[in-house]
């Protein structure tokens, strides 16, 4: 195993090190108000355990690498600071289902689905079951949430550290609700799904958070200047705009085996992606807009938008946009356009993930 | 009007003042995400402000008490305090209002359902609607959340104090969700409804957070003993238990003119009271079942379950109930069950209060 897979390693296990220990304290303090509560933490904690820790590997990796080599200390408020970044996901995650009624996520059953089936055990009664399971994930979500920011405000750092990460977190919150809300917006048709729109939003509800909240907490945890921090904000938005618009794009061109998510389940939910905002624009998008959004589309009917998508340009224009993104996100990396630019060990490892999320399919 | 009704007004129109300010910062904050978004946090603060104020109110009061008459800059911060618990409470309530399905509250409606009719003017599909006002709930009810806890975190107090606050807070926290969550196994069937449990999630569910929260926390502010800290939280339970098992009383038994809330929504939605938990040990209880929990229980037959759930002695043990939460309120007031004694100004405010829960009637 070479040296930087052994770290990868060491991440990941470090998360979930820490992740474990405030679910076992969370479960063990949950016991008092009753099996089903403490149940919940137990089953979110399975959940939280299983992902991929994206988020908080790309700050630890960028916070070390920004890092004195001697800053141990420094490192644990990291690591603390970290899993509440992949609370605060989990809990968004938790709302979305909610929001969008999923049921599963990449191919299993999502916290929602888990709660339904255990509930069903008891009735025969669906929407019950379904109640019970949504109501537990809208709960878990606010104690999450709460989680992550009480992890930020009880942070020791000092004062002024303290108010840059609550202003960030606080942003970032806003931020990612108000994308949520546009997409919601999207779907239930008080917004025109024009590209415009589909970009701020997808920036808004997922780079955000996902990339730049990770960025800026490394970089303010570090300390380093607020120059190298909106350097970040950049970054962040350009490599989270590049993410997403790949997931929507393995959504409906990727090889499904490879992609963790159900093939399809983005046309079949009628999705507004940049895919369909520009296919929308094509001649051949009456001929798509038959099958769009339909829950019971079938497999075969979806391979023929999906290779109508294809045709019609949309799939090149999609992947044109990712590599746009990652070419931006270079340019902010290397000092252009007025960002400052950011240090060797950290651009470094910066250009690593780009680089990994080029190659990704899945 | 009298001295003390003047101070009534002055305490609401400050706590309105304060929130007012907030909610005017977010919303123009709000303009940069789109028109929807920002109309969501105006929406929020109409329903905000129309309300009664009973926790920001109960902090104020017992913290003016409890403080030096010469402490403006700590009452500066006791009022953002306040102002953070009514938005924790309004949080609490939009999330409550999606997992109970509700769009009316105290005869108007809801967030729900005023984002519901005026999405209705866009569309006639009635489920997109409800869809778009549920899930707006959900955020609004997520950004409130985040805001009560940047609001403790950012609190210009001493470290000790701060401390102490977002300890109370989290607490407050959990234990409301825990209870919400009891009660969601209650009507979904996962839990027993005997007298206990109902007791215990009442306890949990409202107590905690409307009544122990404001009276804990003007403690801290006013840098009151951890005792005297400790004894509000045994009045905050009975004074708040008091209060809710007055809500579920009335929402049968009261005069619905004068109560808020619409007469036997607690009946039609198959709420389990004390009063309900009562009645299932009594011989009534098998006429009783048979409308109880139906969505469309006439006024009649709503009203003749009302004298059956009179009859079986459910309406006195009721009334008993809350009398002996009023009663362990002023006992631990006084100091008793080793108690420590709450100063005498706090004590008189802290009386009246419980004066005009025993006189209400909605």
């Amino acid at each position: 195993m070479s040296a930087s897979a052994t770290t990868e390693r060491d991440l990941h296990t470090t998360i979930e090190d820490a992740l474990q220990r405030r679910f076992a304290e969370r479960s063990s303090a949950a016991e008092v108000y009753g099996d089903h509560f403490s149940a919940l933490w137990r089953l979110a904690a399975d959940h939280v355990l299983g992902g991929k820790l994206i988020r908080p590997r790309l700050l630890l990796d960028v916070h070390r690498a920004l890092s004195s080599a001697d800053s141990s200390r420094e490192n644990t408020v990291a690591v603390e600071i970290a899993a509440d970044v992949e609370l605060l996901h989990y809990a968004f995650l938790l709302h979305d289902d909610v929001i969008d009624g999923d049921v599963t996520r990449r191919h299993r059953p999502n916290l929602i689905g888990t709660l339904a089936r255990l509930h069903a055990e008891t009735t025969s009664a669906h929407d019950v079951s379904l109640h019970w399971a949504r109501s537990g994930a809208i709960l878990m979500g606010d104690l999450l949430l709460s989680s992550a920011l009480l992890g930020f405000a009880r942070a020791t750092v000092a004062d002024e550290t303290r108010r840059r990460l609550l202003d960030l977190l606080e942003h970032s919150i806003v931020e990612t609700v108000a994308g949520e809300h546009t997409d919601v917006g999207l779907s239930d048709g008080m917004i025109t799904p024009d590209l415009a729109t589909i970009l701020a939003m997808t920036a808004y509800k997922t780079a955000t958070y996902s990339f730049a909240l990770p960025l800026r907490a490394a970089a303010i945890l570090a300390d380093a200047t607020p120059a190298v921090e909106a350097s970040m904000i950049t970054i962040g938005r350009h490599l989270g705009l590049a993410y997403q618009l790949q997931d929507d794009h393995l959504s409906v061109f990727g090889d499904h085996v490879d992609h963790g998510k159900d093939p399809y389940t983005d046309l079949r939910a009628g999705k507004e992606t940049v895919i369909i905002a520009y296919a929308r624009e094509t001649r051949a998008w009456t001929s798509i807009e038959e099958g769009f959004g339909r829950q019971d589309l079938s497999q075969e009917d979806a391979a023929r938008i999906r290779d109508q998508l294809s045709g019609c340009g949309a799939e090149s224009f999609s992947r044109g946009l990712i590599e746009d993104q990652l070419e931006s996100a270079h340019s902010a990396l290397d000092g252009g356009s007025g960002h400052a630019e950011v240090p060797h060990a950290a651009r470094t490892a910066i250009l690593n993930i780009a680089e990994s999320l080029r190659g990704r399919r899945r």
